[in-house]
């Protein structure tokens, strides 16, 4: 994320460097002391598995999803009395993006050896034990989401699970995964590939901005605008997806290039070709900062700055 | 579960058959209705998704732990304004247990390919289509605990959230998993296999009796007594699975039997042998027994008799 360059309103006027490395440095310290210490004490540790669960997620991914909930959480109030419940959302929403990395990459999925530029961690712990670190990862999203000590509202934690599971599961992300294996070989219309798309990435990226959303107090306006900038960025993710498995090398991207043609699957590039997919996803842009200024929330540079990097990013 | 004869006390004084037969058609339908109702109108249908989580649920499998939520519930008050959270704490419960049944039969994991008496999910749905069908019905439990019209408490939702995530996870059933995989071929003394065996099969078994307890109005002391119940039967449920393991078939088992010993797995049998083993699950039911005489609550019957028959099943 760091490496693209902004453009536009949002670099002159927002200091988005400060602001995301000390977003980044919250959310990587939250994770670095919440993964794994959910066990009960004087139980016997099931150390492999934490050390899978830990390598899957404290690997220098670019914690789109995190900053999301953030960004979101801030423009919308962004009071101390939810500040610890962004945070857990933050982290919540990365544990279910690791965990479907992890489990994606398994060999009866993508088989793919190489993410982040690190082996995966099928390679590093062996698939047993990459299966079930990406099922404790999904477990440990919602035991993050529940913490007892009274630091988050049982109505917000009530809220941010409903979100999260329906994001990650079969209406969501699992779901666009399914239509994505059911897929290879096929070609899709557009209706058809932007629905896998906005599930399979969408929506939990979408998710995440409506999480962070709900742990400020948002006005129904500013949730139906935001609701919109969600998928429009969803989606765009996607499509810049597209462009960058044909166009970015393997070394840049940290996972291998070129898997979409290999594997025969359809995507933007294949379904419109690059030049329209990369208009596509600049209007997906438009649409996105549309509907924050139709949010009416008094400071939306922060999600403004992450729709730019979204769509003009390099890996 | 039916073909268990039951003993004691509640044999005489409960009608355990109608209650079981009531309490498992309400479980049945409810998970007929719910897998999958999730998706969003209008969306493409990840259909062959559906079809397989479908498939793992809804397939006779014994309903033991929604029936320790609706007896736990029932127990601790049973108001109507808890019901429906304790159908779909039930049913929740259940989605956790099948999506590790499906992850544990995959390959690379206990590379199973009977499970009552049918063809797994993958040798059925391919690995893939059964990975993906686990981990949707992993999200799926806590979309169940997540209504949104209103009718489950946001603090109750929370709660169950809560002790759910905290049941399946890697301080529970995907930790349990975990340490057995790497005790293969290894020799574990009594405490590190309790230690194992509660996390694995215990956690999520004494999880539904706390789930359906907080859908009812539990004191503090019946909390604690059913948290000691919970805690024995969910040990007894893997004594007595190891006993079965040597000592059942294949057909009645409705699963491979004599796995343990070909795995070279530690078990109880192996530990302490056949006689100390079935003692020792007698001596569960006991704590069991003990436990809801403690717990102060007027009717525990329904929950006495399904110790009974976690210690008594033959399959």
């Amino acid at each position: 994320m760091a490496s693209a360059k902004p453009d536009g309103v949002a670099a002159q006027d927002f200091a988005w460097e400060p602001w995301c490395q000390q977003h980044l440095a919250a959310v990587e310290a939250a994770l670095d002391r919440w993964v794994c210490l959910a066990d009960a004490p004087g139980l016997r540790q099931p150390a492999q598995l934490i050390d899978a669960m830990r390598y899957a997620v404290l690997d220098g991914g670019k914690r789109l999803r995190p900053l999301l909930v953030l960004a979101a959480f801030e423009a919308t109030g962004g009071a101390d009395a939810g500040r610890t419940a962004a945070l857990r959302a933050a982290c919540a929403v990365e544990l279910i993006h690791a965990y479907s990395l992890v489990h994606d990459d398994l060999p009866c999925m993508d088989n793919d050896v190489l993410r982040r530029g690190k082996p995966t961690v099928h390679v590093q712990f062996g698939e047993a034990g990459a299966l079930l670190a990406g099922d404790a990862l999904q477990a440990l999203a919602f035991e993050f989401l529940t913490p007892q000590d009274g630091s988050v509202a049982p109505a917000t934690q009530a809220r941010l699970c409903g979100l999260l599971a329906r994001a990650a599961g079969s209406a969501g992300m699992a779901g666009g995964q399914a239509i994505d294996l059911a897929a290879v070989g096929q070609a899709l219309n557009e209706d058809a590939l932007r629905d896998m798309h906005q599930r399979k990435t969408g929506a939990l990226l979408a998710g995440s901005v409506l999480m962070g959303a709900h742990c400020g107090a948002p006005s129904e306006t500013a949730l139906a605008a935001l609701s919109d900038y969600g998928r429009a960025i969803g989606l765009a993710f996607q499509v810049v997806d597209d462009i960058l498995d044909v166009t970015a090398d393997s070394a840049t991207l940290g996972k291998t290039a070129g898997k979409d043609a290999d594997q025969d699957k359809p995507t933007y590039v294949s379904l419109m070709g690059l030049e329209r997919s990369r208009a596509y996803a600049q209007e997906l842009l438009n649409q996105a900062t549309l509907a924050l200024e139709r949010s009416t929330l008094d400071d939306t540079r922060a999600l403004r700055a992450l729709a730019l990097r979204v769509v003009h990013r390099v890996n």
